[in-house]
């Protein structure tokens, strides 16, 4: 039995391979330290799991495809601290922010377009847009320049006929970057010459530890252009919640995505119930969370750098730093780690960086550290991974 | 901006227009039953609420892309009942019967595609195909014979080069149908001499009220073809939880789902916990609900059948009936229905069937009646939908 062509063009998930060299460390009695997910440590605030405990009803209906109006208008409260005006029918809740991005594809790209994304980016933006038969345009970003954009030309030579979309993570994932005003202003501009739909992933939004942040949805002008993707998987730390969102004022894409989601009937109800009490949480919550996450990012970064030859700018932005090592195979070094290295019984597992790249070639020296453990633990991490990578690199000389 | 052809090729849904009839109705003062809509008013099991309620997690953390491995396990015991042997990397958890039949059309056919279906169907069949770039090469069935398949040859004769699959749910929606024995071996030789996949969106399985059930999934030799979509919804009228999943032997399948599984990265991890506890219900449950359905299905149909002109036999399945009306547009009589007819303040609203069919021309004859109402409103519905349907013929002889 064959499958499509689409299905075949999505690689296979990698992690497993890593998954079992790091099960092995385990097995051996080692202690490995995970920087290589994005699950976060951080509590769910306790009014999620309060408000689906307080349910009520007896049977358990589908709720409105759109979403429940109380979250829907919880969302649009949320979003006016960023200045970010919508109205309650330019927002839709999805199945986790994965779903809003598939959606989103379908709505506006036919088989054979392509969007333009800078590399390295989230890899499953590559599953969702390869299954349904959607290029992608890498728009390689550096490690020597933290990851920001390059010049306009160089965006504007990766445009054709068939380009629909700009599609990027502010602040990013995997690289940590935080765009400037004047990079999105850029991008702002290259969407209205070029009539493209700017897809801004900002589940990351409150996770920006210097600067100023600006969301694309803030520029005038392109408003019709812009659809916001959101999740409270990192902002509440409800990876398990699966609420997502998406947001835009134009009112012909919100009526096209909206016949996928009333295709799949309902996002779950306990779920949103439980998601409403999450964007009414005291900003006080995500200021304590953001000054957590500022404080690992420096542990972690102040260590990294300490190891000549490695390339990284200190990211302003997400829980993750990309950082290219002085090593052939990053992938190689990490299996090395996990099989070959410990100090005193204990590891570290990085993400090695080639899967967020489309480009061949790229990223095989870089790897991908996610600081989701508490500073203590991240720390000792963090000394691990310094440890490891000086002593790899005396042993291949 | 531009939205794809294939969102384009989505028929919006037409079910708001009606219900803004409905709406009117009730503004003034008039009580409608509603058997337009298939959400069972049947209690949810306490077990899923209980087993939320008591969740001691404080982190909300993503669940295994593949589902709770309890989740799977409990899926596969109560498998056994229907002589369904799968094994724990059979099945699947996935956001609803939806999100199985998306992705299943997603890991097997390619644009251009088609897919053979019973017709009249689910509608959102035909939504998810055309969302995607596949076509329906429809089946057609005929209220005269209860639509119940035509002979082998009317099916293979609509089989081209680029058939993959026969899709079809058993019992039926919208139908009430159920395949005989004798039909699914058809579809097994059919999918055997043409190298078919076989979809059977079997979520409605306990609603059968008459005869033996059988599942395509027991027919031997043709095992590597069959793909089973299911779901907590109706089963367990837990339609909010939006649990689904879906079971096969191909291995190969498995593998390239999963990569849109592991893409979307998991389904709610409280709401499979609460599942588990659903698919451990006794049986006396299912048994109960299934008796009161049965006593529904006569109530209405035995009501409706005294009008001189309906064609409908009596449906052994599912909480459907379509029947042939002696109108010339359902769509009309139902408008009728809501705003120019009722007794004592009272109107029933049915559901047009024509969104059910792909032919053109087809079903605008006929509606389809989800008996959802407890028996003593469904007696009333059924006077009304009788009464109504007497005076509409008689005002337009």
């Amino acid at each position: 039995m064959n499958l499509s062509k689409r299905i075949q063009s999505v690689p296979p998930s990698t992690i497993m391979e890593l998954l079992t060299f790091a099960s092995k460390a385990k097995q051996q009695g080692k202690k490995v330290y995970h920087l290589n997910i994005g699950q976060p440590d951080i509590k769910t605030p306790d009014g999620f799991f309060k408000a689906i405990r307080e349910y009520k009803g007896e049977i358990l209906e589908y709720a409105l495809s759109e979403g429940l109006s109380e979250l829907i208008e919880a969302i649009k409260n949320y979003y006016k601290d960023y200045n970010l005006e919508f109205n309650n029918d330019d927002i839709l809740i999805t199945n986790g922010g994965s779903e809003a991005l598939l959606f989103t594809i379908l709505t506006i790209c036919d088989e054979g377009d392509n969007i333009l994304v800078p590399e390295p980016f989230y890899s499953n933006y590559f599953n969702f847009c390869k299954s349904v038969g959607v290029n992608i345009n890498p728009i390689t970003t550096l490690a020597e320049n933290g990851f920001h954009l390059p010049i306009k030309e160089e965006i504007v030579s990766k445009i054709d006929s068939n380009t629909k979309a700009i599609l990027f993570s502010n602040p990013g994932n995997p690289t940590g970057v935080v765009y400037t005003k004047a990079e999105l202003d850029m991008i702002a501009e290259i969407a209205e010459e070029y009539n493209l739909w700017i897809i801004a992933d900002e589940v990351y939004r409150e996770f920006v530890y210097e600067g100023e942040y600006t969301s694309v949805g803030t520029i005038e002008n392109i408003k019709d252009k812009v659809i916001i993707v959101d999740s409270v998987s990192k902002r509440y730390s409800a990876c398990g919640a699966r609420i997502g969102s998406l947001a835009s004022k134009n009112k012909g894409f919100i009526k096209g995505i909206l016949k996928l989601c009333q295709a799949r009937l309902s996002v779950p109800t306990l779920e949103q119930l439980g998601a409403i009490e999450l964007y009414k949480t005291d900003n006080s919550y995500l200021k304590e969370v953001n000054e957590e996450y500022r404080k690992r990012r420096d542990v972690l970064y102040n260590e990294l750098i300490k190891v000549p030859g490695v390339v990284c700018k200190r990211p302003t932005g997400a829980f993750y730093i990309v950082a290219k090592l002085p090593v052939k195979n990053a992938d190689h070094f990490t299996k090395w780690l996990l099989s070959d290295f410990d100090i005193n019984g204990e590891t570290v597992m990085p993400c090695p960086a080639e899967g967020f790249y489309q480009t061949e070639g790229l990223g095989v020296d870089e790897i991908r550290l996610a600081y989701i453990l508490n500073t203590e633990d991240l720390s000792k991490a963090a000394v691990l991974l310094k440890e490891g990578l000086e002593t790899y690199l005396a042993l291949n000389k």
